[in-house]
């Protein structure tokens, strides 16, 4: 079988990220507290799922730290940044930073357990209803046990490698 | 069993829809073609999944007439519209617009067989890797076989109940 007739099996890497840099969304951070510790990283792959029961879910990398500390402690928050926590969003994903994720910011506990962050354009407080693993990632589905709407009205956003937040259209 | 002292199962459907509300979110026309006609909806609830293989999901009502379409063709297309692509948006998500679907915009055919939407920011030809079930709603993952650059670098966005763009953070 000649190797190269066969079409690609799919795209390469470097399409695949340059495709994805086209994908804005919210930047949230994903916490979670097992054995007395509180663990997070900065996340974008975030959606709702149903309405009915109320179901999120969330895409994790298994090699980050905060993984198997999210999957063992059975619970999670999303909080998503407000446009003013760019901050938070810059500590939470610098792994050499890990000491100071939780100094940052002022934090409570959720009825699940986990670290919601004041202040958050919103924070979602769930207990984890099922995993799937793919390949190097586990999508975790939340079930929604708390809403919590904060007061900055304005989203970080990621987009194209930049933070930036909502903005109008132009006109036309 | 007294059902007045027990907490809540979950959060209620306003309450949840209220959270959801301020997920911001890039918005998609997610495309097939089945049995020689194309279908399709709006949805913000795409990600990305894993890098190495090319994955992502989206999450599709059972209900919604382009479901069994992209279950059964095994492919789809992933569309993000560009911000001068908002009346696309508007006519996927009217359901009493069907029949102007297709007839809106330029479309093309991508190797998995799904019409791609010239023009968008970004289109991603994925065929359906896997199929998992969640109440009312469908996550399909689809690996991804092609991408697509559109030369319009603005992004549409939906927030808060209204389309939008991405915009500069304030000054400080």
């Amino acid at each position: 079988m000649s190797k190269t007739d066969a079409p690609p099996l799919w795209v390469d890497l470097p399409q695949f990220r340059a495709g994805m840099r086209r994908l804005a969304g919210a930047v949230t951070l994903i916490t979670t507290s097992y054995q007395g510790e509180k663990q997070g990283l900065t996340a974008s792959a975030v959606c709702s799922l149903t309405a009915d029961p109320p179901l999120l879910l969330v895409c994790v990398n298994k090699s980050a730290s905060a993984h198997d500390p999210i999957s063992e402690s059975n619970f999670f928050a999303v909080n998503v940044l407000a446009a003013d926590q760019i901050g938070m969003a810059q500590v939470f994903s610098d792994t050499a930073r890990t000491a100071e994720r939780f100094k940052m910011g002022d934090w409570t506990t959720g009825i699940t357990g986990a670290p919601l962050l004041k202040g958050a354009l919103v924070t979602f407080d769930c207990e984890i209803e099922q995993r799937v693993a793919k390949g190097t990632h586990t999508i975790f589905i939340g079930l929604v046990k708390g809403v919590h709407l904060g007061e900055n009205p304005a989203s970080l956003i990621y987009f194209n490698g930049s933070f930036g937040t909502f903005g109008s259209l132009p006109p036309g």
